[in-house]
């Protein structure tokens, strides 16, 4: 690539989150960038859109960035307005987070991080999601090198269309990092523990979806086991077509007969 | 199966909505049903769920039906719960719909309807989305012998762990149903529109994303292609693994060499 690649950035903790910050930093001196982002958190968002009520965007006064906006909405609408109301031309590549708690394994649907990039390729456009693994007090400065590289090099080796990068950071510092791993999605995920509780003054009970992580288990050479182990993973993950291309060989006459 | 299969319903337009009637009639006989719906629609809710707020359950009173709740959360909130505190043996299968408006194509990851049965497969529960084509004067009778024959097949044949079905009905009241195509994800998909409008008194402006569904160059005998040609369709969908596995292979020693 001749030009500077153009980069937009987004996240699901809103604009004011650390990690979009770091993100900015990492990639400022080699990219362009069009920062558009939720005005809130909006973890656990997915890839849901906001179609029944209308959405502010607002300008942002952040350094030396000139074009950031925020979003009363979630990362995929933030993604659908940039794309087709704030840049003239598409982005080269749509890089999410930098997310405190992990996206691995079978999170990465839930996470509105990786729903960011899942939006990107939804329009053709290739995407990158970053998250590192600690959630209370994550760090973000090791990252950085690491984030310049896998950019720098997806940029140079396109992704096949259909196809994002889900990139997790151990829990760490940098100084013990064993690696980087490109591998293969994970099945462990954040579960749900809706605890019960009684409502102060009247009386009924309510739930609140707690997250736990389940760490048992994990299939060998998976990222979940891999991040375990204090390796950096990177996995190629395909949202553009879903299709269970087995089953559907083994049972399409079986299931056309029924009718 | 000897005894009477357990069935969880959902949808994302919320409890009142006629689609989850339409399919508790269509399976109150050959099942024992639960039911879960959100309170209020949530269309295009994806997979998304509410970690950041309370979430409130209520019995509702319904016909001859008994486990009947609503929940003020999305369709995975509502699986989440009815699976960790309103059953007390797991289901055999989330039957999710049925949604007015169609799912095919790559709206389904979008789609808060798809997401029940997403969350289902979480749980290593298969599931099944039902929609309807049409969103404005959307029709539901002939569609019950349909169903009733689909679930009955994925009960006594069940879909391999990781994958649920995603069907879906042509615009048609059923007289002029071509018959039902067992067939693979297709490309198509309800675009953002984002009409640009003003406050009526802070003269500001906001956005609204509308939708528009593309149904050009739709990829041959796939679900959208089928659809517009009057076919019932249903496509097994693979949602607990999504790597990129031919990329993995092709640039795993590539990419690890860079650091």
């Amino acid at each position: 690539m001749n030009r500077k690649p153009k980069i937009l950035l987004t996240n699901d903790d809103g604009i004011r989150a650390p990690g979009i910050r770091y993100l900015a930093k990492a990639l400022e001196e080699v990219a362009d960038l069009t920062i558009m982002a939720p005005v809130d958190e909006k973890s656990a968002s997915g890839l849901s859109i906001t179609i029944k009520h209308p959405l502010s965007v607002q300008e942002v006064d952040w350094d030396d960035q000139k074009r950031v906006w925020c979003v009363t909405g979630t990362p995929a609408d933030c993604v659908k307005l940039a794309l087709s109301r704030y840049m003239s031309d598409p982005p080269d590549l749509v890089v999410s987070g930098i997310n405190p708690g992990s996206n691995a394994g079978r999170n990465l649907l839930y996470s509105g991080t990786v729903g960011g990039a899942i939006e990107g390729i939804m329009h053709n456009i290739p995407g990158i999601a970053f998250s590192v693994e600690d959630y209370i007090k994550p760090k973000f400065d090791h990252t950085l090198t690491y984030i310049q590289k896998i950019v720098s090099h997806v940029i140079e080796n396109p992704l096949p269309v259909g196809t994002l990068l889900n990139v997790n950071f151990p829990n760490s510092n940098g100084g013990d990092i064993q690696g980087i791993k490109f591998t293969r999605q994970g099945a462990g995920m954040w579960i749900e523990n809706p605890d019960q509780r009684i409502h102060p003054t009247e009386g009924h009970s309510y739930y609140w979806i707690g997250q736990k992580e389940i760490k048992e288990s994990e299939p060998e050479d998976t990222d979940t086991w891999w991040i375990q182990k204090g390796y950096i993973t990177a996995v190629p993950v395909h949202v553009a077509e879903l299709t269970d291309h087995r089953m559907l060989k083994e049972r399409k006459n079986s299931f056309e007969k029924l009718f």
